[in-house]
């Protein structure tokens, strides 16, 4: 378990392929701006920001594995979606590997798909997520720019932008995310 | 209880405003060549047809009522919701008052959200309610020819259609609604 936040960023570096590292960096930059702007703990959010996607470069196998080792319980369907396993692995590897607290755990836990009643840090990752320096699709800018304004109206921006492309690819919705959205409302 | 179909017709027809008589009807028409169609039991076709929408014209008081009088559980944010309303408390209508089959009551229950493993009936209900001659949105005459083409792939379209209305227009969107859609993919 690292003690420092320098000892975190290299070992999570350590295990993530080069092209994600600068996302994972990009994300680590924008949640700590969010979490001035928001007052949010600056050291959770940055090490939110560092585990959400420590997982992402395993093979589906390997987040099968994750899985049996950590008792982590999923629906049949969400095990073919590889955006949704990384989501939970990373939780668990974050919590098991790395002794994050719940509150960063969570975060990592929910950043993919949002959920009713989001905290603070859940909100902060999931839209650094979304709107990190590395993200080039046609509505970032605005988004980026309502995250400083007006942060569940970004949220809730993030949420429909990801159903709609959802429902264009003929992909699944995940229930979750439905939730998170009516939640807002 | 009415004992045949033209007495059914009048008894609905007579607790119905004339604006929406006309749809009731196109429903009708629509969902016994639906019914001829895909094989389904035409006679619960035109029961479940004339029914669906019987409790549409009750003010929220009275559908409340309904609520309380036929013991139906809902949740608060659904009690705000006209649409989800007319749906929960037409069913029970239909078998309580007109000692309908749990068939025809089933399609009029689900026939504004859909749900995940829908009946035929079911099916034909929702989808005539989409498509009959009253209705003039501009996707409407590819979709009703799409009902005849391929069951699923209309009921699939016009699910996607409704999420995509109600998060132009910032409502909220019924979890059975998402779970109609994904059981479909």
């Amino acid at each position: 378990m690292p003690s420092d936040l320098t000892a975190l960023r290299a070992a999570v570096l350590a295990r993530t392929d080069r092209r994600r590292r600068l996302h994972v960096l990009g994300v680590a930059q924008e949640i700590d701006t969010l979490a001035l702007r928001w007052g949010a703990d600056r050291g959770q959010a940055a090490r939110a920001a560092l585990l959400h996607d420590v997982t992402k470069g395993l093979a589906p196998a390997e987040q099968l594995k994750l899985c049996a080792k950590y008792d982590i319980v999923t629906q049949s369907w969400e095990r073919g979606e590889h955006k949704l396993m990384h989501a939970v692995t990373g939780a668990a590897v974050a919590r098991f590997e790395f002794g994050m607290e719940e509150a960063v755990c969570d975060a990592v836990r929910w950043h993919t798909t949002g959920r009713a009643g989001m905290t603070l840090l859940e909100k902060i990752l999931y839209l650094a997520d979304y709107v990190d320096a590395t993200r080039a699709f046609p509505e970032v800018r605005a988004l980026r720019d309502l995250c400083y304004e007006d942060l569940n109206a970004a949220l809730l921006r993030g949420l429909d932008l990801t159903i709609r492309l959802l429902l264009a690819e003929r992909r699944t919705i995940h229930p979750d995310t439905l939730s998170a959205r009516n939640a807002l409302l």
